[in-house]
């Protein structure tokens, strides 16, 4: 969906590393859940914002990556939010399917409890 | 609160960044709400595992942050998550008072809506 409206914000007014990217975070909007972190540049801010598919910017690839494009698991964005220092996003979104690459719905699928790694769901069917 | 066992989970299979650093967003652990994302060394991973006291490394002071420790804003660590990559961690805390340093309850108050900035929430009293 193509947003059409006049937008004052401004990505360059957010702060970037030294590569040119801000961490974002994805919340599930219904469940609250965090499923997972990924990276934008300026112009992947500007396009989750236009288009309402939240896009990051792929560090290994070093290209745009349209959440779901490939996987068909896209996220849509339901509110965008900048944090205090304007160096952190927190993106609340409609996740298809799985976030995470492994096919589970949160990247975060591993807990350390009583100094042990203990995996908390298995991929999705 | 000290905990007393001997922990297996060994910090430095984390994935840090070339500072040593690892991203850590803290989530409320009752309301689900994402409160602030800040920075994790391999000591302070293994500080706030072996405290329960959830513990960053405050890249512009260059030293331990005890979160809390000066404003009383404390997280007791309720559960620590690590992601697919293990390249980020998720800490889901009781949260005292507010995690935001201007005194919000959480750092992403700011939204972006309709193109433009919105404030979500002021200052608790």
């Amino acid at each position: 969906m193509q947003k059409v409206f006049a937008m004052t914000f401004d990505p360059s007014t957010l702060t970037y590393n030294d590569a040119g990217l801000i961490p974002a975070i994805a919340q599930d909007a219904t469940s609250g859940e965090v499923l997972m972190m990924a990276w934008m540049n300026a112009e992947a801010v500007a396009k989750t914002l236009e288009t309402g598919r939240v896009t990051y910017w792929s560090r290994s690839r070093q290209s745009f990556w349209i959440k779901g494009e490939s996987s068909g698991h896209v996220q849509e964005l339901v509110d965008f939010r900048v944090d205090c220092d304007r160096d952190c996003l927190l993106v609340t979104v409609n996740q298809t399917g799985a976030a995470c690459h492994t096919n589970r719905r949160t990247c975060f699928y591993t807990a350390v409890r009583q100094g042990d790694e203990v995996e908390l769901m298995k991929p999705m069917e």
